[in-house]
């Protein structure tokens, strides 16, 4: 068999506030495209579909509108399943008509203990749960839900019921979407999308999953992610977060033949990139920098100037220059370095303010007021003084 | 043909804080017995299906359920269109693939123009629609935008549009769901799930549907509604409110056959049925009175309390003797009476309390206060004044 494998679509998600629909329509082409030239059997997706429980309109049209095009317009099989990101039910809907089309979607585990067999291969689909469904599946006591309460807990029941249903003579799939590690991604908890759950007893070791040939996983949205040669996150299609500003984006071509499985990564180029600048002020606003990159709403800019800006709204100043600004930051060193231990600035008896003021500006750069500045500080402050006593 | 004309399921309302699913789902399954029996071609489905725009997950398993059983199981066509109360959008997910099965839900307006083609005739199905959608669909120019403010400007033309589409060898049958009047049911605008807005320029004249050999109307919840023998509501198959207390609740049976039209009705058998009491409260609370209902949640009651209640709290009272109580008013003879002048109360200067509360009694109740209730007000008072000097 061979399928392209995708996951974490997220339809509908913004950055720095700023549609991606547009982008995930482009990238959605793209996947589709690599689909029929490379003339698989079908499209995994492995979760995340949407961003949210209950998405906005457009997201729904914009999904619908791929699912169609794939399944409809280019009669490709779809092999998918919901994520922690999905409402389950809500994506659920519609799902038996659906699957007399051979778009497959699973939302529940009951679901998942029927695997969907073709000549070769017995595809399982896995959707994300909470332990709580496995143990209302399983009809768990009371008395013994302790023993069911992580993930780690229940999934080799979930494992060893679908592995019960193997077909010895098949190839075997299984497509879900969790935090799973190995030894080789430990260093990419970071890039989770659930960082405070991930880690620790929510995290699955990939030799759980050493039955299945291939493990077409979504959840982590870097390919790097990937505990193993057969246990594999595809990552997202285009990037969310400017921790993935310098990372590549693709999907896997996958081939399982007797049990002999090759990956080809296919890369996807982004409509509009996400590049990251961290450079002073004064560099950002120079022509002779800027000019270097494609602006004009052509690309995502996240910018974190280093040091002070001398400007008065320098967020404004740089989206003039760079256009869609995602993201701007400060990277001021003395602030940083300072970080553990907060001096503690307190007013003196007269003429406490200007001190005041002072003292929080030398703490936050490093250094001194210019006379401009602190005669801008004196202005201020008699203005003030003089508000007060009217 | 042959159908089966239902509408304005409303999957997920709730009546007084009780859930309907069970009252829903019961119903249901006497519609699909109904259209079993009857042998029909198909069952149409005139607009609100579910209750609100984001439907409870509840309630999409619920709905799912009923097209899954009555569409996939039972192998009926059904014809259907979203109305007001849908979230067109989310309803209309997995469309095409739902359609694949005959099961065909419109939800836009450009769905409306292509007619579903059986062996004698075509069906038109419209959803609603607000005027800015159709403004949008025929490309109006801000500068003609007044021209189509409202339904009753922009019907002509989708309503021309469709009929440009007839086939005159065949019948013409439209399903949709608007407040549309004929000379027979301008006393039942009050039934309107939408009273703000029904008559006046959102409602339509029947005579607009001549063209049609039956119009299948969702919207208002009463089938005497109806504006004539051809352009018909159903109503809802359960009672959602208590001024449908004392309606019959069911579906038509419908068959078109060379332009003739013959409808029979079917009614639906409530689960629990919505029981209007109106009595004194020393009759409400007399077990020779409510020993003659079927109680312990085996009804609805909405209870209207004629006078006062000698109860500390009435409500809880009575439903520990009724069960289900979804509403509980007074019938207040004086205060009705005095609605027109409220009479201005105002405090006196020494010892005013007490008075205010015995002209608030009085105008409330039309008596005065007995002996009991004056030594309870003046005992209440004076813990008041003392707890304040305190």
């Amino acid at each position: 068999m061979k399928f392209l494998h995708t996951a974490d679509w997220h339809i509908g998600k913004e950055l720095g506030g700023f549609s991606l629909l547009s982008e995930q329509q482009t990238a959605y082409e793209q996947i589709r495209d690599i689909a029929l030239s490379e003339e698989v059997d079908g499209v995994v997706i492995a979760g995340d579909l949407y961003d949210r429980g209950i998405a906005p309109t457009a997201a729904v049209n914009s999904l619908e509108g791929m699912l169609k095009d794939l399944n409809i317009n280019h009669h490709l099989l779809i092999y998918a399943v919901s994520g922690n990101h999905d409402g389950a039910t809500r994506l659920g809907a519609g799902r038996e008509w659906r699957q007399q089309n051979e778009l497959y979607l699973n939302t529940t585990l009951a679901d998942a203990f029927t695997p969907i067999e073709t000549a070769d291969t017995q595809i399982f689909l896995l959707p994300f749960i909470e332990p709580a469904m496995a143990r209302v599946y399983y009809q768990i006591p009371e008395s013994q839900a302790r023993q069911y309460q992580t993930i780690n807990q229940v999934m080799p029941q979930i494992i060893a019921d679908m592995v019960a249903k193997f077909d010895p003579q098949k190839n075997h799939l299984l497509v879900t979407h969790y935090y799973v590690t190995g030894s080789k991604n430990q260093d990419y908890e970071l890039t989770s999308e659930t960082n405070s759950q991930a880690g620790g007893l929510r995290s699955l070791d990939d030799m759980m999953f050493k039955d299945f040939d291939y493990v077409a996983l979504g959840h982590l949205h870097l390919k790097q992610a990937s505990p193993s040669e057969t246990v594999r996150y595809s990552g997202s299609p285009i990037k969310f977060n400017t921790k993935e500003a310098q990372t590549q984006k693709g999907v896997y071509v996958v081939e399982i033949n007797e049990h002999v499985v090759t990956t080809v990564w296919h890369p996807l180029m982004p409509k509009k990139d996400l590049i990251l600048l961290s450079e002073s002020f004064d560099t950002l606003i120079d022509p002779d920098f800027y000019g270097q990159y494609e602006r004009s709403h052509k690309n995502y800019f996240s910018i974190k100037i280093q040091g002070l800006a001398n400007a008065t709204n320098a967020r404004a100043t740089l989206a003039k220059i760079y256009g869609d600004v995602v993201e701007v930051q400060y990277d001021l060193p003395t602030l940083v370095a300072d970080k553990q231990g907060i001096p503690e600035i307190t007013a003196d008896e007269d003429g406490a303010d200007d001190k005041l003021i002072a003292a929080f500006y030398k703490y936050v750069t490093g250094t001194d007021l210019d006379d401009n500045q602190q005669r801008l500080v004196d202005d201020t402050l008699s203005d003030l003084y003089q508000q007060e006593e009217e």
